[in-house]
């Protein structure tokens, strides 16, 4: 398998990128990662990786980079030759199966879009591609989908959303016939928005009823009942990111609290403490599963946090690896196509 | 002041709701609470306490309450004597200067809508009524608003509401100068809908230009550099149910993971680190505020939550009598008529 990696892409490239990449083709023999971005850069960090092995870590040359926090549209307008756009014409022409790319969403994204004729770019059948997101969960790991690729999706969009995520959860998750709920104020069938009641329709209506459970509410989302969240791209963006935001906020508050606390205990309570809290946050970075995938397109794509360390970013390329390996596409497809339904259906009890 | 109390409103009631009455009145002299529910039930409540100046807990009855799940619009029209209908109407007679209610909140905001004419129920330049909910920050308290009143708000609507929001902060929770910020998916100007964009364009040609500092990512809500943040109801809803399902899942999973370590440890240790998880909970709550106001109506209101207790109660009818002694009405409609910009400038600097 071959795989594009943006090096420029992410709060620390390319340091951390290129290490997760060295590490990643280390851990996996029929892997080849191309390093896309600023050549001598890439060097110069693969210089500090005396056992990497250089043939399975072929560098593209991109001049420019996007930034963190550039306007897409407009960067990938002026930034002809960036390590972006570079990475998705690899796509375009075949030439990767995959790509990761923990930089700028927006611009990876848009440039989705803009790489090739559609036809090319987006699996038959797909409207939109989506962004799914790992949430953790009582009953383990969820998937909320869309989280920024559409801000202003239509019903259609929406039941793709559910489709896709829900193969996603089946294949790479391992989650046995998740359910899929629409992300919304109330639990009344008619709660929401046009959005929201056109998506139940369709829902309804469709040969995935039996899997489709209706509306889900915030608060219920850590439940794990329902184990494919549904919604436009501006609520699951914001919900995303608050989530990482109230988490931030809590651990460090409780840190303070316990900091306050521990001086009076015996040094090794503290120090279980501690490992505790620190073993507990990373349950809900989710670093594991390395980012998430933009679902719709032929081959695989990852999108990674911009604060991706090595670690994320091997597990990125690990996932992109077993996407573009496993038959996901192919199943998206067929069910996109009007399928069978899904093969298994929803228990009446909730899964775990 | 008199306030009006749903008796028969929340998860608990009404048990918790009058007792949370008679504490109120205890306190505060000034204060008259008006009991509106079943006769009955309330009165058995009320020989609970003995020492209850019932003079000042006169009962209004009402046969029928909503319960928490019903279809607001299909509830109000089908239980006329219902007790949240029989509460705005002692506000549409001025019977009663403010309304708190742990019920049903699409039935208390749908019944305000419903209980007199616009022009007697909202204040002057209102167009529709939002809800503030009160989050914990970095820098203490904030205000999203709306989070649930209103889910296909124009610009128009946010601006309004960022104009209420800012006054409350200011008058209730102390915030001097509270800086003024949209929710959003990235920091850039032309980020977001067609919603957000319309919004930040009437910030900034309008008075409050110099209060307002644009987009909001979610991740940012909880360092508390922006004190007031605006968006539509549905995202505010989502957000609101979001934060309280994270802080609850965070909550369960560290009380697992110590109740894991503690046997290991000193039983006075085991008590300190559960007390002070216990107040690091009650941060997140809240409860000193007693719940969200539905701005932009003429007296106050406060919508409770459902599982809202004594406490609960007690508080939102302490901060219901003073949002309606207050000038904060006066300055609402003040500077929705125009006014002269907000009184006090935000600092260039982060307030705290």
């Amino acid at each position: 398998m071959r795989i594009a990696l943006d090096a420029m892409g992410g709060d620390f490239a390319p340091g951390p990128i290129v290490a997760g990449a060295v590490e990643a083709v280390l851990d996996q023999d029929d892997l080849v990662t191309v390093l896309v971005g600023d050549k001598e850069k890439i060097e110069a960090e693969l210089a500090k990786a005396p056992g990497a092995p250089l043939d399975r870590l072929p560098i593209v040359h991109a001049a420019e980079s996007i930034g963190m926090d550039e306007k897409p549209v407009e960067a990938l307008r002026k930034k002809r030759d960036n390590s972006i756009s570079r990475s998705w014409g690899l796509m375009a022409t075949g030439e990767v199966q995959a790509i990761v790319s923990a930089g700028n969403t927006g611009a990876m994204v848009a440039s989705a879009l803009f790489a090739g004729e559609r036809a090319k770019m987006f699996l038959p059948g797909v409207r939109r591609p989506g962004i799914a997101a790992i949430f953790p969960s009582h009953q383990g790991p969820i998937v909320i989908i869309d989280v920024g690729a559409n801000m202003a999706p239509k019903p259609e969009d929406l039941y793709q959303y559910g489709l896709m995520g829900s193969i996603y959860a089946e294949t790479i998750l391992g989650v046995t016939a998740p359910r899929i709920g629409i992300l919304n104020v109330g639990s009344e069938e008619e709660k929401g928005t046009d959005l929201t009641r056109g998506t139940r329709k369709l829902f309804d209506e469709g040969p995935w009823a039996s899997r489709f459970v209706g509306n889900v509410e915030g608060r219920d989302i850590y439940e794990g009942h329902v184990r494919v969240v549904i919604c436009d791209g501006f609520v699951g963006n914001v919900l995303l990111k608050a989530g990482e935001g109230a988490v931030e906020f809590l651990f460090s508050t409780l840190r303070e609290e316990l900091a306050r606390l521990l001086p009076e205990f015996p040094v090794e309570v503290g120090m279980k403490v501690s490992h505790s809290l620190k073993n507990l946050k990373s349950r809900f970075e989710y670093e594991e599963f390395g980012g998430a995938p933009l679902l719709g397109i032929k081959g695989a794509c990852i999108i990674c946090h911009g604060s991706s360390k090595a670690r994320a970013i091997k597990n990125a390329l690990r996932v992109a690896n077993l996407m573009a390996a496993d038959r996901i596409n192919e199943k998206i497809v067929e069910q996109l196509a009007g399928g069978s339904g899904p093969v298994a259906e929803a228990d009446a009890a909730p899964q775990d």
